[in-house]
């Protein structure tokens, strides 16, 4: 079984050195969050993370959750404790504001514990996820009223919460969803219909779930226009806050899936159950885009962290298992045979995934930061290009690093053999479980299109000029460095054939939308390397300033990441100019093959 | 629930048009299965594969193989009426030589047929599979005596085969291997140790299995050079050919995995138990690479077989599922959507998918014909190229063909959003089995090691310059017709690329072998890019002349094999331009990093 151990260290290194962290304690919240304060909550995360929640993952994976006769759901044994230490620790409720019962802490110390907790066990972290979207749609569309209402015993983990989107006939096609909303005269409404992979949906934990539904009020417009956010509670809320009846919604069925089957994905029924309105008439898919962009990004963390645990296990198993000698000549020679870390071909493997990890993790904390800026600053320029980047790199990172992780996931199966495929070993779970990642929140396909559809031409491309801009002068302003120089070459390639391939859309794109749709996935990988690359630069840059400084006690980790990044410079960026030779293909030969040819 | 269609018509292109099958009547087996004749056992090997086969692949997965407390394993429902269908039909032995109960036909047509029986249900056809290559090693190695005594009996069906090398302890590295072999002093020898993974190593199709096992005879030299092989009964056979009583071999256990759940993986205990020497003393390894060659192309098979099965029911999803309106206009305005199949990043999907299919199968075929010639020739020099392309070809199918047979289920799976990762649609299914085939029979990080350390060498790299003037002919004899120039100009792009790796390789990795084993995964992945491209040309300029004659009644083939071909050459080519990039980084930034660093 992998042990896992929290990568704190690094954690450390990006956002204080990196990052520079500390230098936002003008932001609400980040004074409460010094350094040190962050390096205690991250060191408690970790124990969290090892000790409660892995040892739970494997008992997750092999029990699942089993639908009772009267539709209750019962989830793998001792994931209700865990749950309870997790809710106990004010863990659900780290970057909600204080006002309702959180901690309001930075979102990006938030993140930067979540990838701990999701390495561990990403089936049971999914309740109190969820929970964290509902609450982030109520906070931002809620009324006052329906804030202090839901909002309390939802951040305490006492109830949780649920996003009720997809119905059997319509997943990404919002605009075909069918579940009904009458007025029940009461000022609530009567809400009928079938929906289908709600995680979370139905479970033992919590005395209450909390579900946001997107359904269609009596007579509305057709289409994604006519669709409106309820609140469904499971069961009854009085004025005072206590339960009561149960409401008319229940779990028909839980699915039979490849992976996270420690979290309970159901299909729920909705019979006349009772719901109120968040925010306006029809005006649901806005809102449910609240909790869909956070949900991103949390996605793409999730891929990360599967990389990660994979990686941990790997790395342990390649340094443990006996087989072969080096091409150089024996490393263990009194061993039978060396490790097989001595192999290059299984370095290639621990090497490819820990560039990744590494330059994902500076990625996500980066725009976590970045999310934080655009919520709280009150500079308005600052806040602006926060925003910016925030919205540009969402589909970014939940597109990308779930690739990645589950790739990586492979990847590290395959360094245990024929012992990864037995599922004894946990391997066969990291790629089980990752998979799910690159589905749902928008299929990975659908972050691409709205990355090339949405986000590039957004306000005339500014986003996207920023961060070209961003990349090269970071390149320029080191092009001199001799020690950088292979590192920002390698870079400046990287953003020359992704600047490339965003002419060639503005030239083709525009008046033959086809040819965006057909270079819409390579692009968003491309943008994905330009954007780890920087990372890498930075990350580089910062660990030679450090060793320069004389960072002895550091001195192991500090050359490590140079190497790393030296690695992603040569072994991965060379893949820029595939993906911008396919993007400049265009979608001719895709597009005129006959639909009964396929 | 996937249905399957054997893809007969394009497995006759690529037999009859493309390679020119029916001019080598002058080979042994050939006259007796000419094009016409082919044709009637694929249209029948189609019906075994689509209406017995594949109705049991789901249940397969589902049931699995359970182990019973007397040791005996029970294998799915249906499962013994398949295979007893399978048997009778004369399947099994198709290749093998009419003397021993075979029908002598071409290993070609065998191939042809696998791959529809295999996309059907790969769990099922392990365990005919195995047979086939334990029946393999017995006619290359055994005496007349041993040839008489268990081939006629396997080559029907009544007795299976397995290969048993892996122990916990050794898997890639032989030499490592304990299981010991004392004479018994009648001239047998009693075998105990235990050996893990063993597919088919216990199960109720069949009246006795014979277990191809590699142990080491007492006093024998350390490492691989004091392997055996050894034929060892699950029933002991008397002269007359009568079963008598059980053998000292069991059953410890059933694995647990990730997939190929219908096929049973087994412990096997060996508790002196009676066997009987294959072959020469010592050289056991020798026979055993007889059986891990025609294996290792049947597991190639076995990738290109689930990629084929994933495509198709992805195209069938993508043609039913209405969701979105097409980028360039409502398909279906009848209807609440178009079907996702007009969708750009859609069809980039099921185009790369296609796109290795069909370059797959031909690759499969050429190779398959090559051994044919191999085996069969009187021409010494034909007899020479042909093994020297076998041997080359041979990781390069099996590493090349898994990695993107898994990855194409992949694929697959994500066209159905959601529905992909539920296990009803089957194609979690996909994935799971598929995943296997890059593991097992020397995990793909050794194919790429074989290919570069010791195929490429052979002869003085006799067998690669040989490839190199073949794609290079070809791309010259083409590149002044205009139809054909992109896609030569992409070819011979392709070709420079890898002829630079192979320059590299020469230049770097003779003095320092960690080069090579740094530089094996992407010259692996590059050559087959190469040899792939190749079969597009081919069947790309085949495609070309049938419709110049006016081939009317195949013109929509004819047009979708054009236009895939060209998808080939402009998506997937410019991977080989990566590759080599990566290839010539070298090893320094992978095996400079401490082993403690990681």
């Amino acid at each position: 079984m992998p042990t896992y151990r929290a990568p704190v260290r690094d954690t450390l290194f990006v956002l204080n050195d990196v990052l520079g962290y500390g230098n936002h304690d003008n932001l609400p919240g980040f004074a409460d969050a010094s350094p040190d304060v962050v390096e205690a909550i991250l060191a408690e995360g970790a124990k969290l993370a090892e000790n409660i929640m892995q040892p739970l993952n494997r008992v997750g994976d092999m029990e699942g959750c089993v639908r009772n006769d009267d539709g209750s759901v019962t989830t793998p044994k001792g994931f209700d404790d865990a749950y309870r230490q997790y809710c106990e620790g004010g863990w659900l409720g780290l970057a909600t504001p204080a006002e309702f019962g959180g901690q309001g802490l930075p979102y990006t110390v938030h993140s930067a514990v979540s990838e701990y907790l999701v390495s561990a066990n990403m089936a049971l972290m999914m309740y109190p996820g969820l929970t964290q979207g509902a609450v982030a749609a109520i906070l931002a569309h809620g009324s006052d009223e329906q804030k202090k209402k839901w909002l309390p015993k939802m951040v305490e983990g006492t109830w949780t919460g649920t996003m009720n989107l997809t119905e059997p006939h319509c997943g990404t096609d919002l605009g075909l969803l069918t579940t009904k909303a009458a007025p029940d005269g009461k000022g609530g409404y009567r809400i009928s219909g079938q929906k289908i992979f709600i995680s979370a949906g139905e479970h033992d934990l919590s005395e209450n779930i909390i579900h946001l539904v997107l359904a269609r009020i009596e007579g509305a417009p057709a289409g994604v226009k006519g669709i409106s956010l309820f609140v469904v509670p499971k069961v009854m809320v009085d004025d005072e806050g206590e339960l009561g009846e149960r409401n008319a919604v229940s779990c028909g069925a839980i699915e039979e899936k490849m992976g996270i089957h420690g979290n309970a994905t159901c299909v729920m029924n909705y019979d006349e159950a009772t719901g109120y309105l968040l925010g306006e008439e029809n005006g649901g898919l806005k809102a449910m885009f609240t909790m869909m962009n956070e949900a991103r990004l949390g996605v793409g963390l999730q891929g990360h962290a599967m990389g990660e645990a994979a990686y941990q296990a790997a790395v342990d198993y390649a340094r443990e298992r006996l087989q072969g000698r080096a091409l150089s000549g024996p490393k263990a020679p009194d061993k039978k045979a060396d490790p097989i870390i001595v192999h290059p071909d299984i370095r290639r493997n621990l090497m490819t995934i820990r560039a990744f990890n590494e330059g994902g993790r500076a990625l996500i904390l980066w725009t976590a930061l970045k999310s934080d800026i655009a919520h709280l600053s009150d500079d308005a320029k600052e806040k602006e290009a926060a925003s910016d980047h925030l919205a540009l790199m969402t589909p970014v990172i939940k597109g990308v690093l779930t690739d990645k992780g589950f790739d990586h996931a492979v990847m590290a199966q395959q360094v245990f053999g024929g012992h990864g495929y037995v599922e004894e070993h946990g391997m066969s779970q990291f790629v089980r479980d990752a998979r799910i990642a690159m589905i749902y929140e928008g299929a990975n396909g659908i972050q691409a299109l709205d990355l090339v559809g949405r986000k590039l031409p957004q306000n005339g491309g500014r986003a996207v000029q920023a961060f070209f801009k961003e990349v090269g002068e970071f390149c320029e302003a080191h092009r001199s460095d001799e020690a950088m120089a292979p590192l920002t070459k390698a870079l400046k390639k990287g953003l020359n054939d992704l600047q490339a391939a965003s002419l060639w859309l503005m030239q083709n794109a525009l008046q033959k939308p086809d040819n965006a749709g057909a270079a819409s996935y390579d692009y968003m990988h491309l943008m994905g390397l330009v954007a780890l690359g920087l990372m890498w630069g930075r990350m580089v840059k910062t660990a030679q300033d450090r060793l320069a400084e004389g960072g002895d006690a550091d001195k192991a980790f500090l050359e490590a990441k140079i190497m790393t990044g030296r690695y992603f410079m040569e072994r991965v960026m060379p893949e820029t100019a595939a993906h911008l030779a396919r993007i400049s293909s265009g979608s001719d030969t895709m597009m005129a093959m006959p639909e009964d040819a396929f």
